[in-house]
């Protein structure tokens, strides 16, 4: 096989795809992740119909799980007892071609040809081949993929083998592989999962000349999965028991197709008996409707997306490439059914094994919040239906009232199995409250709070006056938890968590407050069913207000907790390169006594609670944490570059997010093979946004502080905001702000307030 | 079968001796453990030949263990690997007795007399039965059993049956039973070990007329075992297979007895190839010798024993007894050959997995120290064989020089599966050098020191450098890590460790430039072998000096570390008597988030390092912590018992050393069944030399300040002492103080110099 240069890490000719010119090669298994294909629900990794994958086969359903016990070797009372993780589910991609009986397989014959692309505007995986067999036959293989992102259960192939240099029988075999197993975990705590051996056990599997259902249920969640396939081709199926094949002689020159529509529907999602029936019309549907209109579906769909979403930069396509590289993966990895939300991976591998964490919240959710606010939306409705296992995660901790989310999850069970790392950050009841904060004040939905939010926001409130106390100096106290950075674990008062959970206790006072005032039905059905009792509004008052918020007098910082001033400096001048992320290569006992950051913490705090901080109070906090911080976290980079956007650090800021935007495609974190960092996808956008254009949404309002980095010709986006979709375009002229729908917007520009109406709908200003 | 009243715990007749008077019961599992014997090498539960034991039928090899890799379900660098677990090995005991072809069995035809008892004195498990058939005919069963202490490799059985009601054919049979599997663990860490399935597997079993010996292979720990026994009966064996029958046909009146000589050697102790050839040799010589040979050896061995080692205590039988029956269970359990040492739970049972922990040198060493001072030695000897384990897991912790020694531990590989309780806990490595220094304090043995002392000590002592670091103010501080109280996990500045430490340091800068001045050949050696470099021994005495040690003015109490204080305090009152132990009711976070403690910690650091505080200090030290502590821990109630006797609370001192005293023989810590509390054993004895007559050995000499208990008329001990033996009575009258052997011995009592010599042994002065 000629050895054809890989161009997807080079500057693209067009930003609006990726694209490899060879099928193999040492990035074959990062290639997999980046050509995954995903609807939200339905995720089919990159891999080839053929198989030979070069690392994992994979194929997800969103929030489809199989659950496993937690086994420790030395247990402790109220440690997660179950694991849920997403399961590789049948592989129904699977085709095999055979040309005059010789089959087809990248490594053996001749490769003429090869190609392969995915364009974030058709949604469609798009591959050619040329291929000569070893006994000398050539064809072509053009072949196309999709996951439709208007049909849940549905994903489709086109496979078109065409005959260059013979005439002869062609053959195109299609099937079902159930035989697939999760990855093992091996030292790597973020790879894979513990589980072993076959989790699905088939129950039936029909065959008729048009396709094949598999029912298979799942050992211990007792799921009922239906994967399914159906064929339309110009030759009728002579089918080998679970083997469709479809066979041709064909003259020089002619072609046989084969279109393939797949089905994944499960007991997560409709009653049981529902579940065969869906698959089979879902099928039917997309045969009959065939493969050239879900094509065009997916066009349809995507336009819209990219016409409100799309950021534009110019300037530096590579960098072009990454943005939208990282929005579209968003976008095929996204829950919005309300049951299921958006993985650390997304639906493209089992890296975190599928599990949700406060990366939704912090990360992702602004993004759509913004983009397609009933994205996010359906994302807070997630929350909200696991109110009854945070509530009793919360007995479980001994919290006598409230809620308290697990750390990671599927369907709402702690599957944490490191609690110093996991239920150990408490915050993530805050980071909840926070988006849905976040969400009231750019959407003004109150119908929301007061049928869903204002529940979640008290009840998770519930467990800062639970947990926290007041020290002998009268300051609230919140003891034994960790913060965002995961390098420091079990701390008293870590600035983040005390400072979010007075955002979250205020917030929780001021939506009862105003329920009880505006919805008085509304507040009594809440109050009732959590039973709160007279006397909570004013603790979590109370609380706030004694605070205590750690800041250190002498260097003019926030501490990050009581004690980290007084560690040891970590001695990154003796810390050779290959000893990152330290988290492979020392014990939690070495790295937690040191003064040392994975991810942003303070910092994160810096941006989320952005009107709390003086400019030089950020300043100072900034050049403090950027000393101590390895950026070993994926989530870490992208906060560094907004929050040094706004102390005016231009170079570290641009820097930071360059570190963020090709974070995936450039495999800078050597382990996207595993799946995409859907936090740092997400921070890319709000890069751009909270970033350089400097936006906040705040109690104070909207503002923004646009700046041009000096690489960049200009650049664009839009949010959609309080009714309105505003257009921001940067550059070297000033910034453009454009009304593109609704009836009008204030905000202000560096802080020059701007009022945008009907009437008036632009303005351009000077930018930094 | 009637229901006989069990009176082990009543008021013994006689005070040397337990005793139980029915085989069954709600009791019986606990009994197993109570009655078990040992010899620091082989440990028998006390289940019955015959079987049916009602817990657990164990029998184990101190030292002799299996391991199997730990798997975490969420894994993180440098965590420990292996497990090493002491092992169930085949269970020798097995004798089957048949009556006129009638199987006796406990719950089958009637018992008409049963009496059990394990004297101290004679170290010899005696059972007597009388049963009566289903058919009518009655025997009478005398069975001894014994566990040599002269012969680490040798148990013996007699067992004797005779015909009371008829004439006729009475079997014995009896074998070695290879299936055996220890326990699983539960939901409580404290119980059994996480390995499944076999761990031996037999190689060989060879039978003769004389007996057997079988040969077996661990799986992974890769020793070999070899399990015999060999039989001496008036009739010859009639084997099938591996049961060894002997048959006579009795006379009313008549009686069969059979001498059951059983050996436990693995590859542990010997070359592989001496194994069988040891276990064969010890075999006949003990049969040759006989068994009322060994029984007279045994009560020579422990006449030894008792004589220096018996602590009297008048006025209160079922104390007397309680106190015997646990130093008694610390000499069957104490190992003696230099490669072990004592568990948990001694070679009684399978809690904590027969690993060896800090209790050994702060619990049990003193009470052999001061009672068999070579076993103290074998005790040191353990640890200084156990330095390159200690260097290797040094590495692993990131530590460029110097030994960490393992938490729990059987061979020397860090067996602590949950490292915030287990590898945290760095003070072991200063328990070890305590120990070393009390050695050196009493026996002023420095050749020991020269020899190995000094090693183990510089080498550990480097730890505390490599781990501390100085903060903004100049204090060395050391972070993240764990004290004595597990129910405060990972904290800076543990007030206990820092102490210890600062008594480490100082120490090993002692003996570095003792050994320098006095030994520089030995200090050229043991420097050049660790790679001592300049600067060290300074930077020992430099971080000593600037030991922060918490302490807080307002309370005018040392604080445990630097947040126990500021956290909240937990709510006794509210907290139901069910709900203890904490660890099985609460999760850690939850625990470790509140001023509560499972043990003694602070108060440890009084009693320790006594010199160091005032009286006025330890009164408030001990009135704070005594109001947060809940004696979870078994280690707890001694220590509190000894500074409670220091600060002149007569009351709390008795209550607390009752707590201890017979807790096993109690079971008050409802877990007896899985093994005695070795440590606890212990501090029974420190309680009254340490305790009740205010024994400290320090830098500044031996004292003594005794009180009576109330309801006690007398108590009496020796202590082995800077070569001497000195006997302590104290009565109404006063104190007696006799130099038993050695040449001279000062002391101060209450303050006054006492000088014994061969000329004025003895003196009697005023009680408190």
């Amino acid at each position: 096989m000629e050895n054809v240069i890989d161009v997807i890490d080079a500057v693209p000719a067009e930003p609006w795809q990726i694209r490899e010119t060879a099928p193999l090669g040492p990035r074959a298994f990062l290639h997999e992740t980046l050509f995954a294909l995903g609807n939200g629900y339905i995720g089919l990794r990159g891999t080839h119909e053929e198989g030979g994958a070069a690392g994992l086969e994979g194929s997800y359903l969103n929030g489809f799980y199989e659950n496993e016990a937690i086994h420790y070797p030395e247990n402790a009372y109220g440690l997660a007892r179950t694991n849920e993780f997403m399961l590789n589910v049948p592989n129904a991609k699977c085709i095999a071609l055979t040309v005059e009986g010789e089959r087809f397989v990248f490594d053996a014959g001749k490769l003429l040809a090869y190609e392969r692309s995915l364009d974030f505007r058709k949604g469609v995986l798009e591959r050619t081949v040329e291929w000569e067999s070893p006994q000398g036959h050539r064809v072509r293989i053009d072949s196309r993929r999709l996951v439709c992102f208007g049909r849940k259960h549905v994903a489709a192939i086109e496979y078109r083998v065409t005959a260059l240099n013979f005439a002869g029988r062609v053959e195109i075999a299609s099937r079902i592989d159930s035989e697939v197993t999760n990855l093992q975990a091996g030292d790597d705590p973020r790879v894979g999962s513990a589980v072993t051996g076959p989790a699905l056990s088939t129950l039936s599997r029909e065959a008729d000349g048009e396709g094949e259902l598999l029912l298979q249920r799942t050992r211990n969640s007792g799921f009922l999965l239906a994967t399914g396939m159906r064929h339309v081709c110009a030759t009728a199926s002579a089918g080998r028991g679970a083997v469709h094949a479809f066979g041709a002689s064909l003259r020089e020159g002619e072609a046989l197709t084969l279109h393939k529509f797949i089905a994944y529907v499960s007991s997560r999602d409709v009653a049981e008996d529902e579940v065969p029936r869906l698959a089979r019309e879902e099928m039917a549907r997309a045969a009959q409707d065939g493969f050239a209109h879900l094509v065009a579906e997916q066009g349809v769909y995507l336009d819209r997306f990219w016409r409100e979403a799309d950021v534009q930069i110019e300037g530096d396509d590579a960098l072009q490439q990454g943005v939208r590289f990282n929005q579209y993966h968003l976008l095929q990895s996204v829950g919005r059914d309300g049951r299921t939300n958006i993985a650390a991976k997304g639906v493209t591998g089992e890296g975190y094994e599928g599990h949700y964490f406060w990366d939704t919240e912090i990360y992702v959710f602004p993004f759509f919040l913004f983009s397609r606010p009933e994205i996010a939306r359906a994302l807070l409705q997630y929350r909200y239906n696991g109110l009854p296992k945070a509530r009793e995660r919360a007995r479980q901790m001994s919290h006598a009232t409230g809620a308290l989310y697990p750390w990671r999850t599927i369907a709402g069970e702690e599957c944490s199995a490191y609690y110093p790392a996991g239920t150990a950050q408490y915050h993530i009841n805050a980071d909840v409250a926070y988006s849905i904060r976040l969400y009231l004040l750019a959407t003004g939905d109150f119908d929301f709070i007061a049928q869903y939010g204002a529940e979640i926001v008290m009840e998770t409130a519930r467990i800062w006056t639970g947990i926290g106390s007041y020290d002998r100096e009268g300051r609230f106290c919140i003891n034994e938890v960790t913060g965002p950075d995961e390098y420091t674990a079990l701390v008293n008062n870590n600035y983040y968590t005390n400072a979010m959970a007075r955002m979250h206790m205020r917030f929780a006072a001021d939506m009862a407050e105003r329920l009880r005032a505006e919805r008085p039905a509304d507040f009594a059905r809440v109050a009732g069913a959590i039973g709160l009792e007279d006397g909570e509004i004013a603790a979590w008052r109370s609380a706030s207000a004694a605070m205590r918020l750690p800041y250190d007098e002498a260097l003019g910082i926030h501490e990050q907790d009581d004690s980290f001033l007084s560690k040891k400096p970590w001695d990154f001048a003796g810390t050779p390169k290959d000893k990152y992320p330290l988290l492979l290569h020392y014990h939690p006992l070495v790295i937690y006594r040191h003064q040392v950051c994975k991810q942003a913490d303070v910092v994160l705090a810096l941006l989320l609670l952005s009107d709390e901080f003086s400019l030089d109070d950020k300043r100072r906090d900034f050049d403090f944490y950027e000393r101590v911080t390895t950026h070993d976290s994926s989530l870490s980079s992208c906060i560094f570059s907004m929050v040094a956007n706004e102390v005016g650090y231009a170079d570290k800021a641009y820097h930071y997010f360059m570190e963020t935007a090709r974070l995936d495609l450039d495999n800078t974190h050597a382990n996207t093979e595993y799946g995409v960092h859907t936090a740092a996808m997400a921070g890319t956008w709000l890069g751009v946004a909270y970033g350089f254009a400097g936006m906040r949404l705040t109690g104070s309002g909207l503002r923004f502080a646009p700046a041009l980095p000096g690489k960049w010709t200009s650049y664009r986006f839009q949010v959609h905001v309080q009714g309105a979709l505003l257009a921001v375009s940067v550059d070297a002229a000033g910034v453009h702000y454009k009304l593109a729908d609704g009836e009008s917007l204030a905000f202000t520009h560096h802080g020059t307030a701007v009022q945008l109406t009907r009437a008036n709908p632009d303005i351009r200003l000077e930018a930094a």
